[in-house]
């Protein structure tokens, strides 16, 4: 199972923002909503072996966090105002604060909130403990090439990726303490979805050889 | 300077989808709104070198032809909405359906709609005509792989695209008999502007190899 974790350093942790204006309303969370698209969805099909995090730090109550899990996750269509109003109606679920203040639901801090869609009080420390032993890497302009990554493509591989600001420096010392490999995609500069596009070709492209 | 083609095979070649369900009522045009991001964008800007072509094959006034050119785009916001936005404001432009009527605008079959966005009535063949000389390639599930196509990354490449539906057998003869390769881009099936990123990837790789 191959995880994705997007940092959204603004994006909004509530649902209080305009789906006519995600952009302006909602912290850039229409990176993160494209993003979502990107890592779970190929052609007439979602990824059943993918889960993915969306770490929400702006607004009041950032920062939370979004678990996506394509072995459970139900018509989920691929265009960003879909992807909006699920997130939307995941982030109005006020009781999951109140699951959350009373320790948390059984089986972890993520309660759910839609078939396969998991939201939890909490940022990078809690999506790094739920992720348990894995094998991390961050995308970074100018690291050493994935295609030249040779360990890459394995079955527990999580790839941290920031939003339109990229990963803030605290983020990115958080996550070279917990062991994350920075690895690049190419020579320009490309939006967050599109990354995320490249890594799974490359990684669909490991799993075919190995058969 | 490259070029896509995106053939929509049901996209609305009129403005009247509603933006607030663009897939249900604009014939999947989303796909279209989201090729146009992958292809003319990266982080924090547009890519001045690129042409992009949405072919629209459904409704009443179709087939029409929007073409987007990075040279001259002004304001192209990432997300889908506001790609929406943009692409009803220039179908409901009546007026270029008088002047095609005419006999088209001075400078060819394209009327100036918006900044860098042009609109014609036709299709393939107009769009052909307009292509001029050009290396042609369509993608195709299991062509031979992009990495291994030595010619590819020419400066005057085009890359014709399907949509959800993909290449109809009817376009895939005409390109074929235009002289376009078919080309894989992995052994997964992924969207449009997925098979875009990793389209531009490639290409922008050998750029930076050239230098």
């Amino acid at each position: 199972m191959r995880r994705f974790v997007i940092v959204g350093q603004k994006a909004s942790a509530s649902g209080e923002f305009l789906l006519d204006d995600v952009p302006g309303t909602g912290g850039r969370l229409d990176v993160l909503l494209r993003c979502v698209r990107a890592a779970m969805l190929y052609s007439h099909g979602i990824r059943r072996d993918v889960v993915v995090y969306l770490l929400l730090g702006g607004g009041p109550k950032a920062p939370r966090t979004l678990r996506f899990e394509g072995a459970a996750a139900t018509f989920l269509r691929p265009d960003e105002r879909s992807i909006g109003i699920l997130v939307k109606k995941a982030l109005v679920l006020e009781r999951v604060h109140h699951a959350a203040a009373r320790g948390g639901a059984v089986g972890g801090p993520f309660v759910p909130v839609r078939p396969g869609v998991g939201l939890a009080n909490g940022g990078l420390s809690l999506i790094l403990a739920d992720l348990g032993g894995a094998h991390l890497y961050m995308l970074d302009e100018g690291a050493p090439d994935l295609r030249s990554e040779t360990a890459l493509g394995g079955a527990d591989d999580v790839f941290f990726v920031g939003d339109h600001l990229g990963l803030d420096e605290a983020t990115r010392a958080s996550l070279s303490a917990a062991g994350a490999r920075p690895i690049g995609l190419g020579p320009v500069s490309v939006h967050a979805e599109d990354a995320i596009a490249v890594l799974w070709n490359e990684v669909d492209r490991r799993d075919a050889t190995r058969g």
